[in-house]
């Protein structure tokens, strides 16, 4: 069911992917969602080189299938350090953070033999990457979580198929049948989900991530710099909300650098209720944790159910009712 | 061809609704989306209770189809003489604005037989709403142009319809076939279109705002609250990008009111080039100034081709590749 381009380029059952997830996406879920049919992806955000090579082992030994290795663009040595690892190990699929990369990198991998697929938040960057050789292009709205850019999954994702001629991933705000399908009719060939994949047996989050998912409403997530400098999307905290209202009246370089500091030293030492963790829109969505398996296959099976019955809506004609100015008030006043 | 509950509600063909847009949408545009199967809308932000009801004869004498009435809410003595023009003249349809109506006038409608259909932007919005009685309910997405909330159209609709019991129709972002099929993916019974509609023959759009439309990409919109007061989606300016920039180190209410009457000032002197129209986020798909009927019957048809598509992609089985972690490195070293 759905095999797209997608599957074939990256030897997948089925067009869904996994966001990368700094503390809740390691070895255990990136196995589970490529053993699933799916393609896994371990993060490198926050990581050591040697913690990457202890989970890129552990992921092996868990699956034969593949799985990728995003990197977060923060900074030369790092991306550098990291695309060498993957080459290295034969880590066949690279994704790249929301961010660019330099072309350098996208090169260097590619001629490895390697699958890059950049994260990008517009069709300028999108046409950039391909450019640089991305096998395929992951579009990814400002509703996700975590890094984000500024315009929304559902504009986006037909504005950069349009612009480019790699298959491209929607990202942002998808997160069951629905968004697969939806994200199938505007042109994608798959999509990634990162949110949704928390709220997993499988997922490494903490209990309280898990609990907190269940509880938050779509309007429960706020973009704030305070975790890494750039803008993200995370849970709405008193602390991320406090700062991103002082920023707005720091009038230096200075004053905004020292409220960071001081806004990341409350967040370290906050109790559990008023930590924050990357979540994207779709949150409010989450009712139940499953397992990778059912997630995925269930995805899968409604999306096929409704692709059917979008089908049969195609072709559904209606008695055409001319309903004159004022017919509808005698209409509804003769129902009541 | 993709007759839904929406269509049997508003007494329309197609379900494609035509967002309420002050300076674009009068009678001229309005009727002619009614006449080509879709339900028209009359905007009345900024309008006098004469207009209101020289626009309803005018639209009358183009079309004897359904058309709608949108009623932004801005205060209670403009909301309750609106909503009774629209009950006196039997205007069968009305639409509120981004932001609350008030039951009263939500019940008032309703009790005179018109099919009222809130405009919102979350799902406390929508159960609010409904429990007030709306036939129906829009749910916008912040990539739309003209009052905007938080959450994004791909996240929200598919929320709204889980949270709510009547017909949902989506908004926000949408500017072709693949987003009425991807609407509908999401469970939406319609889609609402604004911008696409301004670039339209019979939109009475002044020819510098087409024409922006025709080269802004999808980047180049700010949500401002310059225009209105209240949180705008609109061409991207130098103006409107001071103005917020401005707002943020404003220190109290005074100061924040001096600087939106000194910039709204600046506004209205602009040249051409500088000046701004609510736009959303799809602004880069628009390439032509078509009528609006080959715009809607070009969306349906297409969509109804898209269907099939995606139902024959459901069924589709490939061949299953285990690709094992270094293979794509081969794999793609060979095919050099």
């Amino acid at each position: 069911m759905f095999h797209t381009v997608l599957c074939d380029l990256l030897g997948i059952r089925y067009p869904i992917i996994q966001g990368a997830m700094q503390g809740a996406g390691g070895p255990r879920l990136v196995a589970a969602v490529s053993e699933a049919g799916g393609l896994g992806i371990l993060p490198t955000f926050g990581g050591t080189e040697k913690e990457l090579r202890d989970d890129i082992e552990k992921t092996r030994a868990l699956t034969s299938r593949p799985f990728a290795v995003n990197i977060t663009p923060i900074g030369r040595a790092f991306t550098e350090s990291r695309a060498a690892i993957c080459i290295e190990m034969g880590v066949p699929i690279v994704t790249t953070g929301r961010g660019d990369p330099g072309s350098n990198i996208v090169r260097k991998l590619k001629e490895a033999g390697t699958i890059v697929l950049p994260v990008v938040p517009s069709v300028h960057h999108a046409l950039r990457v391909e450019a640089e050789g991305a096998a395929a292009i992951i579009a990814s709205g400002m509703e996700a979580g975590g890094h984000v850019g500024r315009v929304s999954t559902m504009p986006l994702v037909p504005q950069v198929v349009d612009a480019v001629k790699v298959p491209v991933v929607a990202a942002g705000g998808l997160g069951d049948a629905r968004g697969l399908l939806a994200a199938l009719a505007l042109g994608a060939c798959g999509i990634q989900l990162g949110t949704r994949f928390i709220a997993t047996v499988e997922s490494e989050a903490a209990e309280w991530i898990k609990e907190r998912l269940l509880r938050t409403e779509e309007t429960g997530t706020i973009i704030s710099s305070l975790m890494t400098g750039k803008p993200v999307r995370a849970f709405a905290t008193r602390i991320l909300r406090e700062y991103e209202q002082a920023l707005g009246h720091a009038d230096s370089a200075e004053d905004r650098a020292a409220l960071r500091i001081r806004y990341l030293k409350e967040l370290r030492h906050a109790p559990l209720e008023e930590r924050t963790m990357a979540a994207g829109e779709i949150v409010g969505m989450i009712r139940d944790i499953r397992t990778v398996r059912e997630l995925i296959e269930g995805i899968v099976a409604e999306a096929a159910t409704l692709a059917e019955k979008l089908y049969r809506a195609s072709r559904e004609e209606g008695g055409r009712k001319r309903l004159l100015p004022g017919a509808a008030r005698e209409r509804r006043r003769a129902e009541r």
